[in-house]
């Protein structure tokens, strides 16, 4: 029933790369709180985009596409937050 | 000729979102050489990621895959050429 040939085999190597890259980002806001180089419209437009790259993997049914997105979303949710919220620090 | 279908079309939009909201970044990093708070390791393994992102782009035979991720390895190229050389500069 598995239909893992190849090409979904690198697919998943590529997800797996752009999806934990994110990780070390994440970590590293997270623990210096330091949002000043990271671009606001970036990490909106990025979020709002691979919600739609989600959707995409799924009417592809592409299982490299759908892991990775999820995941995906998830971190650059959460740096779109810390921007929101450790950005605001610097006014007060 | 055209193979462009409902699905590629949502595709291409995903595409379009998260290969353009690399560009506010790129010109911020480029603008105010801030790069403190950009990772390294996201962006070396990020830039490792799509270019195998790309290879499999081209083996499903993907217009939205190729063209961003094309687009995106320039960018996210970039950005670790300006992290490595502006990160630098903090340890003169």
């Amino acid at each position: 029933m598995s239909n893992l040939n190849n090409t979904e085999i690198l697919g998943l190597v590529a997800a797996f790369l752009t999806t934990v890259s994110f990780l070390p980002q994440v970590y590293q806001t997270w623990k210096t709180k330091d949002v000043s180089g990271l671009s606001l419209p970036m990490f909106s437009i990025y979020f709002s985009g691979i919600v739609i790259w989600l959707v995409y993997g799924f009417l592809l049914n592409s299982p490299a596409l759908i892991f990775s997105n999820t995941v995906t979303a998830l971190s650059s949710f959460l740096l779109l937050f810390f921007k929101l919220k450790y950005g605001k620090r610097k006014y007060k």
